[in-house]
């Protein structure tokens, strides 16, 4: 069997990173900025409704650094659902006050290392895993990444057995991290421009720091891992939007 | 015979991405909206015709996330085709709520491995493998890529026997896919920045995933194939297009 | 004891870079231009006042060239603080006329490699390095970088004791400039894009140079360092930012 | 004698690609459109009146796709005449409404392999190359280029004979599409970014790919050429500007 | 004795590039144009009164190609003089015509290989080569540059002896140019992105060519070297700058 086929995937995600645009902002009258906020919380009062069926999930984080200001992670069942969001997000009058800085389209995947007598349509564990409700950590971390391809670090060439093995004490430095820190791993091999995107939460922002310094000396990143641009943010409750928003 | 000699040239291609510029489009009047959504319906109409006299064909898909909000994929026999097209699209009011985000000039290629009693000139499924109708399938993939010139993983140093087999046992997972995935390659070795350009269609947007996820571990992908940005879009019919672009 | 457990962190950093849209700050009128400085002084005042608590500290320096003008540096407790200071200065009228150009999230660290018999936070001498007041030297040089991972350059895969060796004798180097040149390290592995922010500060700016030159030929920098753009800077006193601004 | 002396040198080289910003162009009234027509008009006019007097040459294309429309190609024997002509388009009321997109600065060069008894400033067919007369051909191809200088992939460490018998081969390979394909090279080093530009003019835009995709095969390309940028346009006569740019 | 300490400073440097908004300058009244002309003649002739007191020295020039319109070097004693100049450039009104597309900062260096009993404090013509007055040459050439640290391309892992030889016959290359190009090496080690930046004058543009070209082959270009982008330039004199602006 392939190894496309012995991955699992869940639901499709988009992560969205805008900058705001303070000075047009700042522009605005109080009222439009009052209507506007209101506009932007009930777009997240329905992604909320979404949740509570289990039809898909989201977060909302602020961004520090220039990067961006916000980051919005959905996800929902189909591509069309992301792209109607995306495109029903850009229509709102709140989108004229943000800069589009990054995104990042991939679905939920779990490498599927699973003894042959479990059935992944069936176990909830698994289809929990897959679709998965975002938790509403302090902190969240998100970075893209690729499996080098360079001489004699290539990882698509070593046997799938080596790859197993490595992979196995990779893992068990994130298990070291259970309870701390969050991880759900999107693959974006087709989708998007690195092979994987990485989303940690944790409610201590130094457990990113120190599970991503810790796997780095670990072979499979040592060796095997490339890393796009990282981005760190606050959580941004919907109680708070206004305050964050106000002026 | 050299390389160059051996590969099949079908009709250009312009692949053409673009973000809208949603605020400029929600200051319009309703009625301004409805009539420049009426001159690219037009648009898309004069392409249909074309397309039916298999003088050409295009394909209009909404990309997920920020890289572009549509891409037009355009085939035509001649290079001053796609260049009056391209000319007359940014001529029209429409191109001024768009914004040029990305775009590949390449040509529909085959890679004449055929027995040499084929005349690929008279052969009718060649000839419509070079001048195809885009389907209308669900979901687009869209990524350049180059074969790699680096040290010991150099693909244009290798004997021909050698990349011959290496072709075929890539092509081997390409064929596993028959029926799930359409994917057509142009090249653009001379016209555009990478060497081909790899055009993907289905009804099941994992399949691009799994198609490409496998592909890289086999040794033409693993050690020769480098990979430049992807692009994932929805299907966007003519039909679609009104309530695409309502505010 | 993993490495990432070896390490102590302190104060969270935030390296914000803009540059002076002058041509907008020209046409303001000079008592608009003195109100907006105002403003911007009395953010100065306060986070003095932060200073003089011990609760954070900063720096203000005019940057050399084209990346930049402004240079501000920031250290606060928690990543929160770094960015309600960062969402609070871009709602200043003065935002407005500067544009983001970089900036760097980072926690203030030190390599742990202290007899067990210390306990780091009791020792006072350990926590002032952690929870550093930033001098107010005459110039500031601020450049990130990473631990190299490439073929039989990779840090990463060095075992342990070798690194410690080769970290010592790159710390001689460093110490040689004691009195010279303050060296404040600051890691960003998980917050953002490269591993390491390098902050120096001297009342002599060709010490960067030559403590920076000195420190490429030894094996760690050598082999080892990758190194993103340097800036370097003056001194900007809140007493001369009038004059700084005057136009 | 050293390399750079056997090298010949004749008129200096502009390539200018410029956007055009057709909204811009759009919102002008029909009349000014004409006049701003004319005037590019008359500037082609001067450049042909200089071309007749073998004082310089040039070649108007467009481009295909988003890199540029417009691919303005200039040589003359100085330096300053060049760049004259730069700042005289700048100054017209059309460039106004163009984008730079890219330029290149170089010089028509010819690789010195000549028998010691051919002096190149006596004979007229090197006099001719080196102040060569565009071709009026329907399609054009540039791209800049370097020969690669990493690991064991470094041109300029190979003894001078080895470097002589691999142009060689190489030269073969361009004299194959004598008649089809018209290359002319410019060299750019410590002028521009790249070491060489190659121009290719032909009435068969496919012999671009040929050629480039021939030559990728042969040694000279496959371990030692890195290439920029690709471009490639659809002649622009001056009689059909007019209506390029009609709206 | 360390690297760093056998090398010696003079004055500081800064290069600064400047595209003009010609249509913006254009805009303005002949008689704005000849006001703002006549403002920055007198930052010219202030610039030269510097000059003529061996306090600095400066050299204004007119770039080919888009990468900019003007470039303009600065020398001064100290980096406070520096980020003066700019700051008080970027207050001129004719700032408001310019936009910023490159600049570099870094210190004239000299590689002090001299016999120990020269004092270069003492040395008349030591100190006229680290606060040089710039040439009024025909044409300018910029770059920066790195030395390599890559795979067994290292230059920092060389022994000192060898670095000494390989810089010897580097220098003889130089030399052969006597007369025909001046260079000025500024060390940027600590301050820019790029270790050095070279300078090149000549009234002869194609020497820069030859020079850099025939350098090339030299191992130390060959195998260590690593550039930036190169910029090249005619000479504006302030006696021209009034026809430059000139519309």
């Amino acid at each position: 069997m392939s190894e496309a086929a012995k991955t699992l995937e869940g639901w499709y995600c988009l992560h969205d990173f805008r900058a705001i645009n303070w000075e047009k902002w700042k522009y605005l009258s109080t009222e439009e900025r009052q209507s506007i906020t209101n506009e932007l919380l009930g777009l997240l009062e329905k992604w909320e409704t979404t949740e509570a069926r289990k039809a898909g999930s989201h977060a909302l984080y602020s961004i520090v650094g220039q990067k961006a200001d916000l980051s919005i992670m959905l996800l929902r069942p189909t591509m069309e659902e992301l792209n109607e969001i995306e495109n029903a997000f850009n229509k709102t009058r709140f989108a004229e006050y943000t800069i589009p800085t990054y995104s990042y389209v991939s679905v939920v995947e779990l490498s599927n290392y699973l003894p042959a007598s479990v059935d992944p349509n069936e176990d909830p564990e698994i289809q929990a895993r897959l679709k998965p409700t975002l938790p509403k950590s302090k902190y969240i971390c998100f970075y893209p990444m690729n499996k080098r391809r360079e001489g004699n670090d290539n990882w698509y060439m070593l046997p799938m057995e080596e790859r197993k093995t490595l992979m196995r004490s990779h893992g068990m430095i994130g298990r070291g991290y259970a309870g701390k820190v969050k991880q759900i791993i999107t693959g974006s091999v087709g989708f998007d421009d690195w092979e994987w995107g990485v989303t940690l939460f944790s409610d201590d922002v130094l457990q990113f720091k120190k599970l991503v310094y810790e796997m780095r000396f670990d072979e499979v990143s040592a060796r095997y891992g490339e890393f796009g641009s990282f981005f760190v943010g606050n959580l941004l409750l919907k109680e708070s939007v206004p305050n964050y928003l106000h002026i």
